[in-house]
């Protein structure tokens, strides 16, 4: 096991903070980007953690961004909220959407965000999970690049499209998952490529469009998405929703865009918000024993809920203070708030 | 191959008025069923066109349903119509809210019909197509009965709990999906089982929670969900927003509720609306260009959208103005239209 250093929690807002300034965010900006990166580290999602300043730092430097720019909300007498994120990244747009978006669902009983023209690195379950503490149950999708095949497929035409949902639990943390559509992540491919291990069967193609369990070649080729055509479906369906419906890019447009340089894609995100009052008629208690019931039945027989481990390291982190993160990510990061 | 007749386009309808009429549905009951059996036929959707008459049949036998009650439709300020089917069929409670639906999701962007305490046995698809042919984007989900063992689990928890989608295309059939969550159908685990044929691997587990390819095994235990964890989130998904949050039935209960009794399943439907001129802020021609764009580069590459070979179908029985089924299926219906 490699060596590990711990953080308090505060250092890991901190940290980010200045990471995230030093490199060029704007204030509002870094406190956006540096909440998401804790509530990820705090769950010890390494992934979506700390790791993530660096792509925020890619990003700066491929040179499409506008890390100061403000994003822009607008209201409609419909259930839409539009925020547009102006060419800058996607969580201050969110964040300033956000109470709109719960005011707008507690009147409508169902509503959207659509946001707009951001550049987009991050999990999704902190979204629809905020919108669960509200009350409300949610779902949000996003496209990204196009690396992954649709079904049938010899090339990449899909984006990673990850899902997420969330349900309200009364006294407990909310039912949230949020699923890449792609078999696998691309991240994982690279670490399978560093590693020089084979991939299992059924995740990639190689640039002819053949099964591949070689990293490079999946990396040359294309990914595939989970669950055959059934995924390859829900994935086109996100493609939709987060890109069209909204007048935002498809992966493919996204691809194009970003030319090769690297750091975040640049697309839009759709949030669908419900909210069980107005749905119910006011059952909100009687369905969600309903719903505790079957989850109930889930855990019985075994089986995990989603999200269970997540919640079971917050909790930890939470009541010691501290998260670990490796040592090589610290000393990399603190070389990255100096000159 | 075994031996087929040809009905008239007109004949299917008026066969399944007859089948509906004498097994006790009202006529506008029997209207609303035939129309939906006529729509899957056209498509030679074969399971779910005049097959289902004998599962209309076996929901009267079992006693439960009223087969004259009407529905009631109620439209509230809130962006959600709730039609309750009142222990009648589903599908004239849906015919009967569908142009309140469309009227909302036109006003509002996006709205929701909440379908209550139905029997459930059509197909998804022709609603959500419906939707598109009036220009909007829509998304069904319904539950079943608890059939389904969730991933990692050891007995049916959930439904088989299908998806369906549709995004209109200008001057083109819509693209349509639905899907089970679940790996396979029931109704085919069963045809595998009077065949004497194995499952494949990965579709169902014994009762004991063990893997399984025997049909009789599968039938005694539990069908698997398609894609692992991530199929099996998405079925709980689908359990909550077409369940708890619209104040129905988990397929649990429905389970439980049907006691053994054969036919439908009583439960209830969720169906999202979306409109790409108020989320798109006017720009549809725009962005039905992008969608194209995606589907045109599926299509390149040889992969195929998901309802192509229906809508060919479709094509090919409206200009020959027939269709064909099982002539044992034919001789098996006509017995149910007199005493």
């Amino acid at each position: 096991m490699s060596a590990s250093v711990k953080l308090t929690l505060d250092e890991v807002h901190s940290l980010s903070i200045e990471v995230l300034s030093h490199a060029g965010f704007g204030q509002a900006h870094a406190q956006a980007i540096a909440n998401m990166l804790y509530t990820c580290q705090l769950d010890d999602c390494q992934s979506h953690g700390l790791f993530r300043l660096f792509m925020c730092i890619e990003t700066i430097k491929a040179g499409k961004i506008d890390p100061q720019i403000l994003p822009t909300v607008h209201e409609t007498e419909a259930s839409i909220i539009h925020a547009d994120a102006r060419g800058g990244m996607s969580l201050l747009a969110i964040d300033s959407a956000m109470p709109k978006l719960i005011e707008k669902t507690r009147k409508h009983g169902i509503a959207a965000l659509a946001v707009n023209h951001c550049f987009h690195f991050s999990a999704l379950w902190p979204e629809v999970e905020r919108l669960s503490r509200a009350g409300l149950a949610a779902m949000a999708m996003v496209p990204s690049h196009s690396w992954v095949a649709p079904a049938g497929g010899m090339r990449g035409s899909l984006g990673t499209n990850p899902l997420a949902f969330s349900w309200p639990r009364s006294g407990q943390d909310p039912f949230t998952f949020d699923f890449a559509t792609s078999a696998f992540a691309r991240g994982e491919i690279e670490l399978y490529r560093r590693a020089g291990k084979a991939l299992p069967e059924g995740v990639a193609i190689d640039q002819h469009g053949q099964p591949t369990t070689d990293a490079q070649a999946a990396l040359d080729g294309a990914m595939l998405t989970f669950g055959g055509y059934k995924g390859s479906a829900l994935s086109i369906m996100i493609e939709l929703l987060a890109g069209p419906l909204i007048d935002d890019m498809t992966s493919l447009e996204s691809m194009e865009f970003a030319a090769g340089a690297g750091g975040a894609p640049h697309h839009g995100e759709i949030i669908l918000a419900f909210d069980p009052n107005l749905f119910s008629g006011g059952k909100v208690t009687e369905n969600h024993h309903r719903a505790e019931r079957l989850f109930a039945d889930i855990l019985e027989q075994g089986a995990r809920l989603p999200s269970q481990r997540r919640y079971a390291a917050r909790a930890r982190n939470l009541e010691r203070g501290y998260v670990e993160i490796p040592q090589q990510l610290h000393a990399d990061l603190l070389k990255l708030t100096g000159p």
